[in-house]
Protein backbone atom coordinates (compact mmCIF):
# COMPACT_ATOMS: atom_id res chain seq x y z
CA UNK A 1 0.00 0.00 0.00
CA UNK A 2 1.03 3.37 -0.61
CA UNK A 3 2.88 5.29 1.58
CA UNK A 4 1.02 8.59 2.67
CA UNK A 5 2.40 11.98 4.18
CA UNK A 6 1.12 14.95 5.71
CA UNK A 7 2.28 18.14 4.82
CA UNK A 8 1.58 21.33 6.86
CA UNK A 9 1.95 24.58 4.99
CA UNK A 10 0.93 28.49 6.49
CA UNK A 11 0.87 31.68 4.99
CA UNK A 12 4.99 32.30 5.14
CA UNK A 13 6.19 29.04 4.44
CA UNK A 14 9.11 28.53 2.34
CA UNK A 15 7.81 27.63 -0.95
CA UNK A 16 11.01 25.69 -1.97
CA UNK A 17 11.14 23.63 1.09
CA UNK A 18 7.24 22.90 0.44
CA UNK A 19 7.59 22.05 -2.85
CA UNK A 20 11.11 20.04 -2.88
CA UNK A 21 9.42 17.85 -0.23
CA UNK A 22 6.36 17.28 -1.82
CA UNK A 23 7.35 16.92 -5.45
CA UNK A 24 9.94 14.30 -4.54
CA UNK A 25 7.78 12.68 -2.46
CA UNK A 26 5.17 12.17 -4.97
CA UNK A 27 7.93 10.95 -7.76
CA UNK A 28 8.48 7.67 -5.03
CA UNK A 29 5.11 7.29 -5.30
CA UNK A 30 3.89 8.57 -1.63
CA UNK A 31 0.58 10.16 -0.82
CA UNK A 32 0.76 13.91 -0.18
CA UNK A 33 -1.97 15.83 1.26
CA UNK A 34 -0.81 19.58 2.45
CA UNK A 35 -3.16 20.93 4.59
CA UNK A 36 -3.62 24.40 5.40
CA UNK A 37 -3.25 25.03 9.15
CA UNK A 38 -4.82 29.06 8.96
CA UNK A 39 -8.35 28.41 8.09
CA UNK A 40 -9.71 32.01 6.33
CA UNK A 41 -6.50 33.84 6.91
CA UNK A 42 -5.14 34.40 3.61
CA UNK A 43 -6.09 37.58 1.95
CA UNK A 44 -7.28 36.21 -1.41
CA UNK A 45 -9.79 33.94 0.74
CA UNK A 46 -11.28 30.47 -0.05
CA UNK A 47 -12.05 28.94 -3.13
CA UNK A 48 -15.18 27.57 -3.15
CA UNK A 49 -14.91 24.55 -0.82
CA UNK A 50 -11.44 24.44 -0.85
CA UNK A 51 -9.34 25.82 1.93
CA UNK A 52 -7.58 29.01 1.66
CA UNK A 53 -4.67 30.52 -1.01
CA UNK A 54 -1.34 30.45 1.19
CA UNK A 55 1.14 33.37 0.24
CA UNK A 56 4.73 31.60 0.98
CA UNK A 57 7.97 33.67 1.88
CA UNK A 58 8.71 34.89 -1.39
CA UNK A 59 5.34 35.42 -2.85
CA UNK A 60 4.95 32.25 -4.56
CA UNK A 61 1.08 31.67 -4.09
CA UNK A 62 0.23 28.04 -3.09
CA UNK A 63 -3.49 26.05 -2.95
CA UNK A 64 -2.99 23.57 -0.80
CA UNK A 65 -5.11 20.45 -0.54
CA UNK A 66 -6.92 20.77 2.35
CA UNK A 67 -7.25 22.65 5.62
CA UNK A 68 -5.79 20.78 8.97
CA UNK A 69 -8.45 18.86 10.68
CA UNK A 70 -7.24 17.63 13.44
CA UNK A 71 -9.02 14.53 13.60
CA UNK A 72 -8.03 13.31 10.40
CA UNK A 73 -5.29 13.98 10.16
CA UNK A 74 -3.52 11.96 12.92
CA UNK A 75 -1.14 9.06 12.77
CA UNK A 76 -3.17 6.27 11.59
CA UNK A 77 -3.73 8.49 8.35
CA UNK A 78 -0.43 8.98 7.59
CA UNK A 79 2.92 7.65 7.50
CA UNK A 80 4.93 11.26 8.15
CA UNK A 81 4.37 14.51 9.29
CA UNK A 82 6.15 17.21 7.36
CA UNK A 83 6.35 20.62 9.01
CA UNK A 84 8.52 23.37 5.97
CA UNK A 85 10.42 26.41 7.70
CA UNK A 86 9.88 30.15 6.37
CA UNK A 87 10.27 31.90 9.62
CA UNK A 88 6.79 33.56 9.65
CA UNK A 89 5.32 30.02 8.45
CA UNK A 90 7.32 28.00 10.79
CA UNK A 91 6.16 30.10 13.69
CA UNK A 92 2.08 29.88 13.33
CA UNK A 93 2.59 26.01 12.72
CA UNK A 94 4.88 25.63 15.66
CA UNK A 95 2.49 27.99 17.77
CA UNK A 96 -0.81 25.89 16.78
CA UNK A 97 -1.94 23.62 19.23
CA UNK A 98 -3.05 21.55 17.41
CA UNK A 99 -0.06 20.95 15.44
CA UNK A 100 1.76 20.61 18.53
CA UNK A 101 -0.77 17.80 19.26
CA UNK A 102 -0.26 16.09 16.20
CA UNK A 103 3.58 16.19 16.65
CA UNK A 104 3.44 14.62 20.08
CA UNK A 105 0.91 12.16 18.31
CA UNK A 106 3.27 11.09 15.58
CA UNK A 107 6.67 10.64 17.45
CA UNK A 108 4.45 8.78 20.18
CA UNK A 109 2.76 6.58 17.65
CA UNK A 110 5.93 5.22 16.29
CA UNK A 111 5.63 7.79 12.93
CA UNK A 112 7.94 10.10 10.96
CA UNK A 113 7.90 13.66 11.88
CA UNK A 114 10.20 15.79 9.44
CA UNK A 115 11.07 19.16 10.26
CA UNK A 116 13.37 21.59 7.92
CA UNK A 117 14.68 25.35 8.33
CA UNK A 118 12.64 27.00 11.14
CA UNK A 119 9.94 24.13 11.20
CA UNK A 120 12.63 22.08 13.84
CA UNK A 121 10.70 25.17 16.46
CA UNK A 122 7.60 22.93 15.97
CA UNK A 123 9.94 20.01 18.48
CA UNK A 124 10.65 22.93 20.84
CA UNK A 125 7.00 24.03 21.03
CA UNK A 126 5.47 20.38 21.08
CA UNK A 127 7.44 19.19 23.69
CA UNK A 128 9.57 17.16 22.48
CA UNK A 129 12.53 15.53 24.32
CA UNK A 130 16.54 15.73 24.18
CA UNK A 131 17.80 14.09 20.89
CA UNK A 132 20.00 15.20 18.22
CA UNK A 133 18.27 17.97 16.01
CA UNK A 134 19.19 20.85 13.45
CA UNK A 135 17.57 23.85 11.88
CA UNK A 136 18.16 26.73 10.01
CA UNK A 137 20.48 28.88 12.13
CA UNK A 138 17.99 31.65 12.77
CA UNK A 139 16.45 29.75 15.49
CA UNK A 140 19.21 27.22 16.32
CA UNK A 141 19.44 29.56 20.00
CA UNK A 142 16.12 28.54 20.55
CA UNK A 143 17.00 24.67 20.87
CA UNK A 144 20.67 24.73 21.82
CA UNK A 145 20.07 24.02 25.44
CA UNK A 146 16.91 22.14 24.89
CA UNK A 147 18.63 19.50 21.97
CA UNK A 148 21.99 17.61 21.22
CA UNK A 149 22.13 20.66 18.34
CA UNK A 150 24.26 19.25 15.04
CA UNK A 151 25.00 21.75 11.93
CA UNK A 152 24.63 18.97 9.69
CA UNK A 153 22.48 18.85 6.74
CA UNK A 154 19.70 15.93 7.87
CA UNK A 155 19.79 15.00 11.58
CA UNK A 156 17.76 11.88 11.43
CA UNK A 157 17.31 10.83 14.91
CA UNK A 158 14.97 7.38 16.26
CA UNK A 159 16.92 6.50 19.54
CA UNK A 160 14.14 5.62 21.68
CA UNK A 161 12.49 2.19 20.82
CA UNK A 162 9.06 2.72 20.60
CA UNK A 163 8.85 6.56 20.10
CA UNK A 164 8.74 7.88 16.50
CA UNK A 165 11.49 9.23 14.21
CA UNK A 166 12.82 12.78 13.96
CA UNK A 167 14.22 14.18 11.13
CA UNK A 168 15.35 17.43 10.96
CA UNK A 169 17.20 19.81 8.34
CA UNK A 170 18.94 23.43 7.79
CA UNK A 171 16.91 25.02 4.75
CA UNK A 172 16.38 25.36 0.88
CA UNK A 173 19.78 24.37 0.33
CA UNK A 174 19.42 20.77 2.26
CA UNK A 175 15.74 20.45 1.09
CA UNK A 176 16.75 17.53 -1.46
CA UNK A 177 18.54 15.42 0.70
CA UNK A 178 15.78 16.28 3.68
CA UNK A 179 13.09 14.93 1.13
CA UNK A 180 15.27 11.92 0.00
CA UNK A 181 16.00 10.89 3.39
CA UNK A 182 12.29 10.73 3.99
CA UNK A 183 11.48 8.72 0.52
CA UNK A 184 14.61 6.94 1.94
CA UNK A 185 12.85 5.81 5.91
CA UNK A 186 9.70 5.50 4.01
CA UNK A 187 10.18 3.32 0.73
CA UNK A 188 13.67 2.29 1.10
CA UNK A 189 17.33 2.99 -0.48
CA UNK A 190 16.42 2.02 -3.82
CA UNK A 191 13.47 4.07 -4.57
CA UNK A 192 15.43 7.23 -3.34
CA UNK A 193 17.99 6.09 -6.26
CA UNK A 194 15.77 5.34 -8.54
CA UNK A 195 13.69 8.52 -8.69
CA UNK A 196 16.74 10.86 -7.99
CA UNK A 197 18.69 9.97 -11.21
CA UNK A 198 16.07 11.54 -13.60
CA UNK A 199 16.04 14.38 -11.74
CA UNK A 200 19.76 15.47 -13.20
CA UNK A 201 21.98 16.59 -10.49
CA UNK A 202 24.95 17.00 -11.38
CA UNK A 203 27.81 14.05 -11.51
CA UNK A 204 29.53 16.28 -8.93
CA UNK A 205 27.35 16.28 -6.51
CA UNK A 206 27.64 14.10 -3.65
CA UNK A 207 25.12 11.57 -2.30
CA UNK A 208 23.48 11.53 0.15
CA UNK A 209 24.85 14.99 0.56
CA UNK B 1 16.03 50.07 -10.39
CA UNK B 2 15.25 46.23 -9.79
CA UNK B 3 15.86 43.86 -12.16
CA UNK B 4 12.27 42.28 -13.14
CA UNK B 5 11.84 38.23 -14.47
CA UNK B 6 8.21 37.28 -15.85
CA UNK B 7 8.55 33.46 -15.13
CA UNK B 8 5.98 31.66 -17.34
CA UNK B 9 3.44 28.90 -16.22
CA UNK B 10 1.16 26.49 -17.46
CA UNK B 11 -0.93 23.15 -16.00
CA UNK B 12 2.04 20.46 -16.03
CA UNK B 13 4.93 23.14 -14.97
CA UNK B 14 7.53 21.49 -12.90
CA UNK B 15 7.25 23.15 -9.43
CA UNK B 16 10.17 22.36 -8.06
CA UNK B 17 11.77 24.29 -11.19
CA UNK B 18 9.19 27.02 -11.51
CA UNK B 19 9.47 27.42 -7.17
CA UNK B 20 13.37 27.25 -7.10
CA UNK B 21 13.65 29.84 -9.79
CA UNK B 22 10.91 32.16 -8.31
CA UNK B 23 12.11 31.83 -5.14
CA UNK B 24 16.04 32.38 -5.59
CA UNK B 25 15.30 35.31 -8.02
CA UNK B 26 13.00 37.56 -4.53
CA UNK B 27 15.70 36.67 -3.18
CA UNK B 28 17.83 38.81 -4.80
CA UNK B 29 15.76 41.38 -5.36
CA UNK B 30 14.24 40.22 -8.74
CA UNK B 31 10.98 41.27 -8.94
CA UNK B 32 9.05 38.05 -9.97
CA UNK B 33 6.03 37.65 -12.37
CA UNK B 34 4.25 34.69 -12.92
CA UNK B 35 2.00 34.19 -16.07
CA UNK B 36 -0.50 31.86 -17.01
CA UNK B 37 0.17 31.22 -20.36
CA UNK B 38 -3.41 29.19 -20.36
CA UNK B 39 -6.71 31.09 -19.59
CA UNK B 40 -9.39 29.07 -18.13
CA UNK B 41 -8.09 25.88 -18.95
CA UNK B 42 -7.53 24.38 -15.34
CA UNK B 43 -9.88 22.31 -13.93
CA UNK B 44 -10.76 24.82 -10.93
CA UNK B 45 -11.47 28.22 -12.87
CA UNK B 46 -10.59 31.26 -11.54
CA UNK B 47 -10.75 33.11 -8.78
CA UNK B 48 -11.80 36.25 -8.76
CA UNK B 49 -10.10 38.97 -11.44
CA UNK B 50 -6.82 36.39 -10.79
CA UNK B 51 -5.80 34.04 -13.45
CA UNK B 52 -6.68 30.32 -13.24
CA UNK B 53 -4.86 28.20 -10.73
CA UNK B 54 -2.15 25.74 -12.50
CA UNK B 55 -1.98 22.26 -11.34
CA UNK B 56 1.65 21.68 -11.20
CA UNK B 57 3.48 18.21 -12.71
CA UNK B 58 3.30 16.39 -9.49
CA UNK B 59 -0.11 18.02 -8.00
CA UNK B 60 1.30 21.38 -6.66
CA UNK B 61 -1.42 23.79 -7.05
CA UNK B 62 0.32 27.33 -7.71
CA UNK B 63 -1.91 30.37 -8.90
CA UNK B 64 -0.37 32.57 -11.24
CA UNK B 65 0.28 36.65 -10.44
CA UNK B 66 -1.75 36.67 -13.63
CA UNK B 67 -2.60 36.03 -17.41
CA UNK B 68 0.14 35.79 -20.20
CA UNK B 69 -1.02 39.36 -21.72
CA UNK B 70 1.74 39.54 -24.46
CA UNK B 71 1.38 43.24 -25.23
CA UNK B 72 2.42 43.81 -21.76
CA UNK B 73 5.32 40.51 -21.26
CA UNK B 74 7.86 42.53 -24.20
CA UNK B 75 11.67 42.96 -23.58
CA UNK B 76 11.04 46.51 -22.55
CA UNK B 77 9.13 45.49 -19.20
CA UNK B 78 11.31 42.41 -18.36
CA UNK B 79 14.90 41.50 -18.69
CA UNK B 80 14.46 38.05 -18.43
CA UNK B 81 11.77 35.36 -19.23
CA UNK B 82 11.75 32.17 -17.51
CA UNK B 83 10.36 29.10 -19.15
CA UNK B 84 10.49 26.17 -16.76
CA UNK B 85 10.15 22.76 -17.29
CA UNK B 86 7.88 19.36 -17.02
CA UNK B 87 6.94 17.57 -20.33
CA UNK B 88 3.19 18.66 -20.31
CA UNK B 89 3.68 22.04 -19.09
CA UNK B 90 6.87 22.66 -21.38
CA UNK B 91 5.06 21.20 -24.47
CA UNK B 92 2.07 24.20 -23.53
CA UNK B 93 4.45 26.78 -23.17
CA UNK B 94 6.44 26.15 -26.47
CA UNK B 95 3.55 25.50 -28.14
CA UNK B 96 1.96 28.53 -27.86
CA UNK B 97 2.72 30.64 -30.72
CA UNK B 98 2.43 34.22 -28.28
CA UNK B 99 5.30 32.10 -26.30
CA UNK B 100 7.11 32.08 -29.21
CA UNK B 101 6.90 35.35 -30.23
CA UNK B 102 8.45 36.72 -27.00
CA UNK B 103 11.04 34.34 -27.04
CA UNK B 104 12.06 35.86 -29.88
CA UNK B 105 11.46 39.48 -29.41
CA UNK B 106 13.86 38.77 -26.04
CA UNK B 107 16.33 37.44 -28.04
CA UNK B 108 16.27 39.88 -30.52
CA UNK B 109 16.23 42.34 -27.70
CA UNK B 110 19.03 41.46 -26.26
CA UNK B 111 17.51 40.29 -23.07
CA UNK B 112 17.89 37.15 -21.01
CA UNK B 113 16.11 34.18 -22.30
CA UNK B 114 16.34 31.02 -19.87
CA UNK B 115 15.20 27.66 -20.08
CA UNK B 116 15.36 24.05 -17.78
CA UNK B 117 14.11 21.00 -18.48
CA UNK B 118 11.51 20.35 -21.45
CA UNK B 119 11.38 23.99 -21.25
CA UNK B 120 14.45 23.90 -23.71
CA UNK B 121 11.76 22.79 -26.67
CA UNK B 122 10.72 26.58 -26.94
CA UNK B 123 14.15 27.29 -28.20
CA UNK B 124 13.25 25.11 -30.92
CA UNK B 125 9.48 26.21 -31.43
CA UNK B 126 10.72 29.93 -31.40
CA UNK B 127 13.14 28.54 -34.48
CA UNK B 128 16.08 30.31 -32.30
CA UNK B 129 19.26 29.34 -34.22
CA UNK B 130 22.39 27.26 -33.64
CA UNK B 131 24.11 27.80 -30.09
CA UNK B 132 24.84 25.51 -26.98
CA UNK B 133 22.47 24.21 -25.14
CA UNK B 134 20.84 21.94 -22.79
CA UNK B 135 17.87 19.91 -21.61
CA UNK B 136 16.25 16.73 -19.89
CA UNK B 137 17.69 14.02 -21.75
CA UNK B 138 14.07 13.21 -22.70
CA UNK B 139 13.85 15.71 -25.05
CA UNK B 140 17.64 15.65 -26.21
CA UNK B 141 16.92 14.06 -29.43
CA UNK B 142 14.69 16.67 -30.80
CA UNK B 143 17.60 19.30 -29.97
CA UNK B 144 20.91 17.18 -31.04
CA UNK B 145 20.81 18.53 -34.75
CA UNK B 146 19.59 21.78 -34.39
CA UNK B 147 22.15 22.42 -31.85
CA UNK B 148 25.73 22.39 -30.07
CA UNK B 149 23.82 20.21 -27.55
CA UNK B 150 25.92 19.52 -24.37
CA UNK B 151 25.51 17.31 -20.99
CA UNK B 152 26.42 19.97 -18.75
CA UNK B 153 24.37 21.69 -15.61
CA UNK B 154 23.90 25.27 -17.43
CA UNK B 155 25.24 26.36 -20.56
CA UNK B 156 24.99 30.14 -21.25
CA UNK B 157 24.67 31.17 -24.62
CA UNK B 158 25.68 34.81 -25.97
CA UNK B 159 28.19 34.32 -28.30
CA UNK B 160 26.11 36.15 -31.13
CA UNK B 161 27.01 40.06 -30.80
CA UNK B 162 23.26 42.34 -30.23
CA UNK B 163 21.28 39.12 -29.33
CA UNK B 164 20.34 37.83 -25.86
CA UNK B 165 21.65 35.57 -23.62
CA UNK B 166 20.12 32.32 -23.79
CA UNK B 167 20.72 30.10 -20.57
CA UNK B 168 19.27 26.28 -20.36
CA UNK B 169 19.43 23.65 -18.01
CA UNK B 170 18.45 20.28 -17.06
CA UNK B 171 15.85 19.41 -14.49
CA UNK B 172 15.16 19.63 -11.00
CA UNK B 173 18.65 18.25 -10.18
CA UNK B 174 20.26 21.60 -12.04
CA UNK B 175 17.46 24.24 -10.78
CA UNK B 176 19.03 25.99 -7.91
CA UNK B 177 22.47 26.59 -10.62
CA UNK B 178 20.12 27.50 -13.14
CA UNK B 179 18.83 29.82 -10.53
CA UNK B 180 21.84 31.05 -9.50
CA UNK B 181 23.38 32.08 -12.25
CA UNK B 182 20.01 33.63 -13.65
CA UNK B 183 21.12 36.35 -10.83
CA UNK B 184 24.41 36.57 -11.29
CA UNK B 185 23.62 37.40 -14.87
CA UNK B 186 20.89 40.02 -13.85
CA UNK B 187 22.42 41.07 -10.56
CA UNK B 188 26.05 40.38 -9.97
CA UNK B 189 27.92 37.52 -8.59
CA UNK B 190 28.39 39.03 -5.93
CA UNK B 191 24.54 38.82 -4.94
CA UNK B 192 24.56 35.25 -5.95
CA UNK B 193 27.09 34.76 -3.41
CA UNK B 194 25.25 36.74 -0.89
CA UNK B 195 21.84 35.28 -1.37
CA UNK B 196 23.13 31.64 -1.33
CA UNK B 197 24.81 31.36 2.14
CA UNK B 198 21.49 31.59 4.24
CA UNK B 199 20.25 28.48 2.36
CA UNK B 200 22.33 26.49 3.67
CA UNK B 201 23.65 24.33 1.26
CA UNK B 202 26.38 21.55 2.56
CA UNK B 203 29.85 22.39 2.80
CA UNK B 204 30.56 20.15 0.52
CA UNK B 205 28.25 21.20 -2.20
CA UNK B 206 30.56 22.88 -5.53
CA UNK B 207 29.56 26.40 -5.87
CA UNK B 208 28.80 26.63 -8.99
CA UNK B 209 27.44 23.68 -8.86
Amino acid sequence: MAKKALILIADGTEEMEFTITYDTLVRAGVECTSANVQSGGSPYGSVGTSPALVVCSRGVKILPDTTLQPLQAGPDKYDALVIPGGLKGAEALSQSTEVQTLVRQYYEGNKIVAMICAGTLAAKTAGLGHQPVTSHPVIQNELTTLYDYREVAVVVSNEVPGKGTLVTSRGPGTAFPFAFKLVELLCGKAKSDEIREPMMFPPGIPYPY
